[in-house]
C-alpha cells in the first residue's frame, strides 16, 4: 500500500504556499500561488482547492490516500478552525476548515500561522526532540507559538502566543502597531531594530558605519555590530535584552524545556541566541535557567510542515 | 452502593491539612495535623498515613471505597511526583507519590501547593465554570497556578505558574527573596506592600493615617486607601499596576478565560480586582480584553479541594 500523504498549506498576504508531505514528515513538492484578496478574500479558498485537485490529478493521487488538509493562516483561530477577522486577508468571521472541506472533500484542521510555525519547527526543525517549546519569530513583526505537551495552544480567543505584544519598554511613546506602547515587537523586530537605529544615530553623536549606509536593514545592524561598530552592539544588546526578558516573563508562566528562535532576523545566528540567553538567565528563578535556545530550521517552509503536522497529528 | 471518597492533602510548614470529600466535591470533614520537620522531614508522610488510616478506622470506612489521596506540597513538583527540594519542610528530592502509596496502600497524586489551589478554586470555588485560569495567590509572597483545559500545568521542570517571579521593575535594587530584583513579588505580596509603605512614608512628607500605625498591615493599607488616604493608594495603585502587567504577560502566552485572585490580600475584594483590570486591560491586545476578575471562595481550604479533586480527575 502507498504511504499516506497530506496537504500542508501557509496562507499568507501575497502568496499561498502549499506543500504535499508523507505522514512520516517528507516534503514530496511544494509550490506557491497568489493570494487573491479581492472580493473579500473569497476566492483564496477557493483556488486553494482547485490548487489542490490540481495537484491530486497530475501526480494521478488516489483520494482515499489523502489524510486530509492542514491550514495555517494569519489571525487569530479557535480551536474549530473559525477565524476572527485576518485583516490581512479581507476575511471576516467564518469557519476555514468548514468552508475548505466542503470545496475539497479532505478533513481539514485550521491553525494560526506563528503556531503552525511552531508546530512545524516541534516536528521537522529545531524544535525537534521537544514537546514544549516556545517559537519566537522575528520578522516584520515579533510572532510567537506556544506549544505544551506536542500540541498548540490555542488559548480561549486564539490569542496565546502573542508575545510580540507583551509590554516590555514602561517609557516608550511611539505607539505599536498594535496602539499601545512599548510592545516587544517595537524592539525585537527587524523593523523595530532599524526605528531603533535611526532613533540612536540622531540622538547620539558616536561615530558608526551606520551613518554611511543608504538603506538601513536588522543584517546590516547584525553584521556591524559583528565587526564591533559601537552603536550597533547597542541596538542589538537592547534588542536581545528586551527578549530576553520578554521569554523570562513566558518562562514564569509555562516552563518550556526550550525557546525556537526563527524568522529574518535570526539569520544572525548564535550571536542571537547567545545574548537572549545570557539576559534570559539574568532574569529567572534558579528552576528555570538552563533552557535550551535553538535557531529554526525550516526558514519559510516552516508554515506548510506545521500545517501538515496539524492534520497527521489529529 | 456508598458514594466514593477520597482524601485531600495540603501539607504546609507548620501545619498539614487533611479532608475528606465524596467524589462531587463535598468536603465530610477536615483537620489538621503539626508538620513535623525534624530529621529532614522524614516524619511528615509517615504522620499523614497514621492520620489517614485514623480516620479511616474511626468512621469505620471501607478501603474499597476510598479512590486516593491527593497531595499538594511547597515545592516545585514533576508530573510524575518527585519533588526537587522543599526547603520549607527539610524534604531533598524523593517521589512523594510512590512514598504515600507505600504507607498507605492508596494511589497518591501530587502537585505543587500553588498549583493545586488553582485547581481547588477552579473546581469549588471561585473560578467554577472555567477550565483555562489562573490563579495568583497574593499572600506572604505571591503565587500562582496555570488550569489549562481543566488540568494543572506543570511545566519541564515543575515551575510552570511562578508568576511572583516575573520581573515587573527595572530600577528595584533591593532582592526579592529569590536573590534577584524587581520581582512581582516584591510589590504585590502582603509583605511587599508593607516593606514599600514603610519606604514610601520616609520619602514622602504628606501627612498619612499609616503613620500613626504601630503595626502596618497590607489590610490597614487597603483600608485606609478606602476612606482616602492619599498615599494608602498610591501603594495600592502600585501594587494593582504591576499585579496588572504581570497578568498581561501572562495573557500574550496562554490567554485564559480568567482569572482568580486569592490569599491574604484579596480580602480587599473588588477594588482590588477592579483596579488590577484596569491596568491589565491597558497592557493587552484587543483580543485578549474582557477577561473575567474573582475573587477566590475557599481561602485556606483551596489546597484540600485541589489535591482532592487531582486524584478524582485522574
Amino acid at each position: 500500500m502507498m504511504e499516506r500523504l497530506c496537504f500542508g498549506i501557509d496562507i499568507g498576504g501575497t502568496s499561498v504556499k502549499l506543500g504535499i508531505f508523507t505522514e512520516k514528515g517528507n516534503l514530496l513538492d511544494k509550490w506557491e500561488i497568489p493570494t487573491r484578496k479581492e472580493d473579500g478574500g473569497s476566492h483564496i479558498l477557493e483556488d486553494v482547492a482547485a490548487s489542490v485537485n490540481k495537484k491530486i490529478a497530475d501526480d494521478n493521487l488516489a483520494r482515499e490516500n489523502i489524510i486530509g488538509i492542514g491550514i495555517g493562516v494569519p489571525g487569530p483561530v479557535t480551536e474549530d478552525g473559525t477565524v476572527i477577522h485576518c485583516v490581512n486577508l479581507g476575511w471576516g468571521v467564518f469557519n476555514v476548515a468548514k468552508e475548505t472541506k466542503r470545496l475539497t472533500g479532505f478533513e481539514t484542521l485550521v491553525g494560526n500561522d506563528a503556531n503552525v510555525a511552531a508546530l512545524g519547527e516541534m516536528w521537522q526543525g529545531g524544535g525537534r526532540g521537544y514537546v514544549n517549546l516556545i517559537m519566537v519569530t522575528l520578522g516584520t513583526g515579533v510572532g510567537g507559538g506556544v506549544i505544551l505537551n506536542g500540541e498548540i495552544l490555542t488559548g480561549s480567543n486564539g490569542a496565546a502566543g502573542e508575545i510580540g505584544h507583551i509590554m516590555v519598554n514602561y517609557e516608550e511613546e511611539d505607539r505599536c502597531n498594535c496602539g499601545r506602547k512599548g510592545c516587544l515587537e517595537q524592539f525585537a523586530s527587524a523593523t523595530g531594530i532599524v526605528k531603533e537605529a535611526k532613533r540612536l544615530l540622531e540622538k547620539s553623536r558616536e561615530p558608526s558605519e551606520l551613518r554611511n549606509m543608504e538603506y538601513l536593514s536588522a543584517k546590516a545592524i547584525f553584521d556591524c555590530a559583528k565587526k564591533g561598530d559601537v552603536l550597533s552592539n547597542q541596538l542589538v544588546e537592547q534588542l536581545c535584552r528586551y527578549l530576553g526578558i520578554a521569554m523570562s516573563h513566558i518562562a514564569h508562566v509555562v516552563d518550556p524545556q526550550a525557546f525556537v528562535i526563527g524568522g529574518g532576523v535570526s539569520k544572525a545566528g548564535t550571536m542571537l541566541t547567545d545574548l537572549i540567553k545570557k539576559y534570559y538567565e539574568n532574569n529567572v528563578l534558579f528552576a528555570l535557567k538552563n533552557k535550551d535556545f535553538k535557531l529554526a530550521e525550516l526558514g519559510n517552509d516552516a508554515g506548510i510542515y506545521g500545517s501538515a503536522k496539524l492534520i497527521i497529528g489529529k
